[in-house]
């Protein structure tokens, strides 16, 4: 029987600034160091940045695809989940993660954060939409992750998700 | 031909007190008058409190349902679409309705609001998420629906969205 | 509060020949003359012709659209709901319509029938694809309503689905 | 860079007999043996039976699930992708493999088979639905694997999805 591993959501802008592409690669390559299988949406900017930082410390990158053919995916995603389901994928990025580190991030990125807060998960904003005191504010890379993984060991989320329903 | 009526999605959280519930109804009942097709994700509170009054003014409901029957639908849904998708069928709502009024609202809300931005579709909040400068904020039931019927017919949100991805 | 009609779903595929046309626009045009509303993908071929029969008797026309855009909707649908969802939209039309009328059809529609079949709903066939003894098999359209319209009336569809799992 | 290993879908119903969850196992072992990674729906019968064959040959198993937890994978999934969409998740097996493998099965297993034909992909039959002359009948486990691996190396699969729309 195979042991499960911990999946983390790396979520953020499909366009991006260097500073914001090389926070989204450390924590790539930190979760990657940690054992974590890296999820993300598959495509440009952050999801790539942290994909390649997964790779190169020889981790497991999956990446949930909106569109109809693996070839949009980035590069460094190993495995390419192709939903063709559009932004309703982001909803599986959610439901499939054990907990969420936005990087940055537009209104997609606030999409997801939403879903993970409602699923009850951890969600981490190392300069992403500080929007609800559920978010777990990280000013570094490292930090990140850390804190991620607490939350995840120590069962939070979930308890924030109970109090709210709608 | 069938001339395409306005279709307006009121989002807001499944359970909620009197107050909101009062203004939801009020929403729903301008709609209506104003010859809009009310949308809706079909279940209780906001999206009840809309239905009954959109109902009673002679308007035409439609229920966007998560779960896998149609009896999970309030009872003022006149139609009612049975997608099976959970929360993913948010997506559908902030994609069908040309503009959205949130009543205030819990993490469904919320991306709701973030796919409406993300579509580009005018998002109107009423004692809702106000996270970004692009929600346009109103203190009525009234003013909800006349801004949101303004920004659609000046064709608002579009810009907004243009500025963003991801 | 208003009366739920019974909702049918026409189902083929988008591009056919004149005499497929004709049988779907049949279709649609008794349905509405049966009082019940139309449920399609929204798009060409049998999808339009049925809408257009439908229209032109009084009746009211759901298309669940593929795409990101109500553009692509055919010039007979009254309710465009827009997706995003691609070929998963077909889920929908299975899940809400209470009995489905596949009109020939290529690989789309056996999709249609088996989730029809599998979630309990009367499927009747007018040329379309013999898999099963469980789809009704009828040579008019005439044939085709009333059969949908006793089999829904009659409980049927949801022994045979009773029966199956998986 | 990561290389991407090819993806092969196993479908067939959730509870099935013991000759058809013996096939199906055998189908995951040789898959595994063969450098595969399996995708499956993630549940009981021919999903367990194949996750389990190709686990035991050290193979990677994806399981696409149709509801909002991970609780419900067999306990031979080692990535556990959550999708909360129900039946839709169908259609994301179909995108993602490169080729199927439908041992035995009922309606669900058609509507898999019907998306795997529409979007272009090699679809083998091991005692499944013999619908369409375009689905490559086999006899055994070894001869599904051999045959689904040749027709992706040779491009099948396109030619007879690009004769068919709708």
């Amino acid at each position: 029987m195979p042991n499960r591993r911990t999946i983390i959501g790396v979520i953020g802008a499909g366009q991006c600034d260097a500073a914001t592409e090389a926070q989204a690669f450390e924590v790539g390559k930190l979760l990657a160091l940690r054992g974590c299988v890296l999820i993300t949406g598959g495509r440009g900017g952050v999801m790539r940045a942290a994909s390649e930082g997964a790779t190169g410390a020889g981790g497991l990158v999956i990446g949930i695809l909106p569109g109809e053919s693996a070839e949009q995916a980035n590069e460094f995603v190993e495995l390419p989940i192709v939903t063709g389901l559009g932004e309703a994928r982001n909803v599986i990025i959610a439901r499939t993660a054990h907990g969420l580190i936005a990087v940055g991030g537009e209104y997609g990125t606030l999409a997801e954060i939403a879903f993970g807060l409602k699923f009850g998960k951890p969600v981490v904003s190392l300069n992403s939409w500080p929007v609800d005191r559920h978010i777990l504010q990280v000013s570094s890379p490292g930090q990140a992750v850390e804190c991620v993984l607490k939350a995840i060991e120590e069962g939070h989320g979930q308890a924030g998700a109970q109090a709210k329903n709608g």
